[in-house]
């Protein structure tokens, strides 16, 4: 499916985020006992409100990336075409969408199950049947037994490639979840994890500023690793494979070093994993370069050669944010043509198994 | 003040937990209201209980230090001598000490302030004034003006080189606590930070395990780190030194390199920060080597090059923990000696102002 265009630089763009112009897009996939919440009782998601959303609401998107009726960013497929796909000949573009609300919400389980089946219908009727090229993330609620049923519900769409898991303030490598993590396997798909709004850091409430708030993405992203890992979840499901979106990489050999080190002396309480991490980190998971932390060429091979493995990295532009990373400027030019090759294409084409 | 003996490899050790036997060693400091909660009352510091205590009361000491009476490790100076600062002619030894549970407890602020008062006179006496190798850590309760009155209490003492702040779920870079950094700048100390028993995971809660626990620890230092810099203390107080010890330091360039990336595009929320955060690192912080995550010298080379700096990482030992790094074989024999010099001595020695 690679296009004529595009054979010799193909990418892949493993974080873009389409959106619903409003929730009112949902009300036709919606039953009609969760339409009335919406439709009469003008239900909205929740936002955590915290003080930099007063500067990050005015400077989410990128500007140009408005529809000219003034809609949301990421709503409109024909500027999406226009401004990413086209305009950087993407070969596929994986669509991790914005309703982590409806995975990370307490409770209201009901509900929360039928605003994730009805975006993901949304999806698939507005997004995926309109382009070969994108790809879709199977939205699911926090209700594990629901979200199996979700994953058997859409699982099977020749588009959907994954599961996508928000991550808030608890660790999805919990037992409880397990059931996920098997329903996705079983269906050959991929995991995705990306944060949303709702995480706190280590210590708590502590997100004042938006500089603070961005450096500590990562720490969510270590939570969920560790979790994974010692709860033994790639112990029961070997080939599994998890991607962690917008959480960074530059973090991840020293998390490889340091499980490796601890689980040497003290890996006597968890005898069901089996192998050293660092042997999950190369084998099973997977990060995204967006948002890029300005290494230069020699750190970022430093990095590569810190992680021992050239397979770890996808590319990403997180479209249509404001710190969208552009496929023409990201990666240093002076990275060798094999490893940018990987990166921008190959890693993704082989952890989502694409022809 | 450099022993003959070892004029040419020099040694400070920036983290050796001395102890008291048990808390019946505070008594003769405190004032009566207080002594009566331990010797009438049977009051005893509380411990945050996870299952993974139940493996590292085991394992929490090397078995060899423990002394011939059965008493605590870490209590007996005498062995101490012998089996760190004579063994390895350390020229300096930091006493970090265990009592952070004064600092991090919340409430009952006047009890603990009393602790830590008797904590610090019991550390003047019984190890200060035996060795004038040894060098002592103000501990202070949480409280900002009780911490204050503590510093100006014991802050001239000789050998006090640093005020100590336990880490816990709280940030201390909040302004709240600037007047401890103030007190700490005239008094002309470092301040140290080091983890106690009580931090949470990022996310909350998720402490099964120990391999999860320990690899979780950098989390808390970032934590500290980013609130340090985005609060502005180095701004307020341009010389003030802060040492982050057993917390790693692997993670130190990527944090680094991502602060500096969100400063540039979202500094307008944080006016009062004026540097690059990475100046902030490397002008004003310092990392400890122990635990060493086993680099060899070529991964550790990189981390070196990566924080573009030889002089933010100091030696530690961690006596009389089991995980003790030995300073004859923690950093690998491939590095240059110069480096090797700076980092088993002359970092610290200048962090400290020692001669």
């Amino acid at each position: 499916m690679v296009t004529q265009k595009n054979q010799n630089n193909p990418i892949i763009d493993t974080d873009i985020h389409h959106n619903i112009s409003s929730v009112y897009d949902l009300v036709p996939y919606l039953p009609d006992q969760w339409k009335r919440y919406i439709l009469d009782y003008n239900w909205k998601p929740e936002e955590r409100s915290v003080p930099f959303y007063q500067i990050r609401k005015a400077t989410k998107y990128r500007m140009d990336t408005v529809p000219e009726d003034g809609s949301t960013p990421g709503s409109n497929y024909q500027l999406l075409k226009e401004q990413l796909l086209d305009k950087y000949n993407i070969n596929y573009g994986i669509l991790t969408g914005w309703f982590y609300e409806a995975t990370v919400a307490k409770g209201w389980y009901e509900f929360a199950t039928a605003r994730a089946s009805a975006y993901n219908d949304y999806t698939i009727e507005h997004w995926l049947e309109k382009d070969k090229r994108l790809l879709g993330s199977i939205t699911v609620p926090k209700d594990p037994q629901a979200a199996v049923r979700e994953i058997e519900r859409v699982g099977s769409h020749p588009q959907m490639v994954q599961v996508m898991l928000g991550i808030s303030d608890f660790a999805w490598g919990d037992p409880y979840f397990h059931p996920i993590f098997e329903a996705a396997y079983k269906h050959g798909l991929a995991v995705s994890m990306h944060l949303s709004s709702s995480i706190s850091a280590q210590g708590g409430d502590f997100l004042r500023y938006y500089v603070a708030w961005r450096s500590l993405h990562p720490q969510a992203y270590m939570t969920q690793v560790i979790s994974l890992i010692t709860n033994g979840v790639f112990d029961k499901f070997p080939d599994l494979k998890v991607a962690l979106v917008e959480g960074g990489f530059e973090w991840v050999p020293f998390m490889m070093h340091r499980m490796d080190s601890a689980y040497k002396g003290l890996r006597q309480e968890t005898p069901w994993v089996k192998r050293m991490p660092s042997d999950y980190f190369r084998d099973n998971l997977k990060f995204t370069t967006q948002p890029w932390d300005d290494l230069t060429a020699h750190q970022f091979l430093n990095v590569i050669d810190m992680m021992g493995s050239e397979e770890m990295i996808m590319f990403a532009t997180d479209y249509p944010h404001w710190d969208f990373d552009s496929p023409e400027r990201t990666l240093p030019k002076q990275i060798p043509d094999s490893l940018r090759q990987k990166i921008m294409y190959e890693n993704a084409r082989d952890f989502y198994s694409l022809k």
